[in-house]
């Protein structure tokens, strides 16, 4: 195993966060595509303690970097750095870990080789394993993509993590979130100026309209019906769509979006090997405790679509997060719904 | 009043349908504009009886013409040919009646003016008193923008309409239906062969990604769990992306489809001359009686939504579809929903 840029992961030992970058070498995809010189971005936040009994995965969401997620993490929390060893994962595609964006030709851009979840939580596993020397996880937890791997740690790795707890996602993309996608997909590859993924500059009206669309997936009708973007602090609905989903995206490569989105679609723990390319036998398989938590106005992951995936894990506590927020009700901006998830999360940990 | 092409209308007359295209002269619009040389097309079905009073005004939805529409007319149907005179009303922006792309140059295209639902409810109140001579409408119904524009007709023409049964339709357009209507219209113009409506050529790339984004809104989530594309005939999802969804669009015009777009996206019966900008004011004026349905699954004319409306409407029946084909329950695709709207359509003519 070559590390590389890897000091400030070593830090984080006697640290209370770090950044850092796992070399995964040449890194063969399960498809059988080799990613050359791949890397694993992750940041650390607390310590590892002596027995090495404390860690927590929680990988990234979908178009997020490590420092967009830090909202459940800190003193007091369920995730708290002064108990646990908290390793945010950067997911493969997001322009941190390698992505079309940062890898070198001729992998690059629209030439990145297809990654799925299960190869995420491949290199996730050896970064906490080989870079961390840690065998036992007391939680993987994660949002919405974040959920997707937070599921596939526990299928993939029955022994080893104790809980998990994924949170607005599902274990394998329903038809209905898979046609979301492809709406969002062809409205930003419908700017010519996308050139295929062989751009030079980046199609910005088309992740303009990607961003677009997106908004009316990621809240609620009652989100808007109620006007509570003003509670983020956007003074109209315009303001609203530019000011936060536009911004959302405009900051990240086309590629890495459609990278990451071609992951999302693949989504599948039943392909996990020994499964059997059964759902049921996968998530019928985890040991962890599980907490499963669904918003209650989710529109593209359903409470109802995750309460069946709940209802085949043995060990399962399902919960609804009762919100408008939609999808965003897992992402850390209304009190409320940070409120319960973090509560819940302090029952498993406390378990 | 000038009429052109009137002769096929005349005709209605006296035969069982027949399609006509009436001439609204040069039409100003509520906003002052003039649309010169304005037409409204429409086809009727059935006989006006001696004293008519057995008219049914029937406006078109989103994006179809009266051809879309005629799955509720028919003999034995609440909408029967044999008892009343029915007129399906072309919305302005069609491709039917006056459009950007059946309109002569200067108002043309991307210069075709901003048209209201409250403008088409005008156009077409002309032709059903001028043209036919009617006082009394038995019925005014629609679905979805067809909904819309039967709401208008409540409000705008209290004392005429004797019945109204908007079905998956606000008189109001909500945040959040905006918000889907923005996504699918930033998908379209996303293309840059759209060229701001000066295209030459149709911007199909733009138009097949107004489909997908289209796609995900129109049915629900269990539509697309169950797999109920196989009930039309289609035997994948992407078979039936391609063969319901972007056959449904590429078949218009750009510019009609944005133009209609506008229309929806400002639809407010509150705005109706004589009700202070108030839609509680609007709605509680409506002296008709009135059945409002919803389908139950409808992601962008919620159940909530309407049900709000139809509390403020002195005598309304409020119903419930009991189905999962989301949007596309009132439109006549799936057997049970036909026969819901059907027999509630027959008990309000009933009455």
């Amino acid at each position: 195993m070559k590390r590389k840029n890897f000091d400030a992961a070593a830090s984080a030992y006697g640290s209370s966060s770090g950044e850092g970058v796992f070399d995964l070498g040449d890194f063969v995809l399960r498809s059988g595509a080799t990613l050359p010189a791949a890397k694993l971005a992750f940041k650390t936040h607390g310590r590892l303690n002596a027995d090495k009994s404390n860690a927590i995965v929680y990988p990234t969401s979908y178009a997020a970097h490590h420092s967009d997620i830090e909202w459940p993490i800190g003193p007091g929390m369920a995730l708290d750095p002064e108990k646990y060893f908290i390793i945010v994962l950067d997911m493969l595609g997001n322009g941190l870990s390698s992505s079309p964006s940062n890898t070198a030709a001729p992998h690059d851009r629209a030439n990145f080789p297809n990654v799925t979840i299960l190869d995420n939580v491949i290199a996730q596993h050896r970064l906490v394993t080989q870079g961390f020397g840690i065998s036992r996880v007391a939680l993987a937890v994660g949002w919405s993509m974040g959920a997707q791997q937070a599921f596939q740690w526990a299928v993939s790795h029955p022994d080893m993590v104790e809980r998990v707890a994924p949170f607005c996602g599902t274990a394998r993309t329903t038809a209905h979130n898979l046609v979301f996608l492809e709406g969002i997909k062809a409205a930003l590859t419908a700017d010519a100026a996308w050139q295929e993924g062989w751009y030079q500059e980046q199609p910005t009206r088309g992740i303009r309209a990607f961003a677009r669309v997106y908004a009316g997936w990621g809240l609620s009708q009652p989100f808007y019906r109620q006007e509570l973007y003003r509670q983020l602090g956007f003074s109209s609905l315009d303001d609203f769509l530019v000011g936060f989903w536009e911004r959302r995206f405009l900051r990240r490569d086309a590629n890495n979006l459609l990278a990451m989105l071609w992951t999302w679609q693949h989504n599948d723990a039943g392909a996990t090997p020994g499964c059997a390319a059964s759902l049921e036998r996968a998530l019928g398989s985890i040991r962890a405790k599980a907490l499963i938590m669904a918003g209650q106005t989710d529109l593209y992951f359903t409470p109802e679509d995750i309460e069946y995936e709940a209802s085949l894990i043995p060990h399962a506590d399902f919960r609804v997060i009762p919100s408008v927020w939609g999808h965003q009700a897992g992402n850390g901006l209304n009190p409320a719904d940070t409120r319960f998830i973090d509560d819940a999360l302090k029952g498993l940990l406390a378990a």
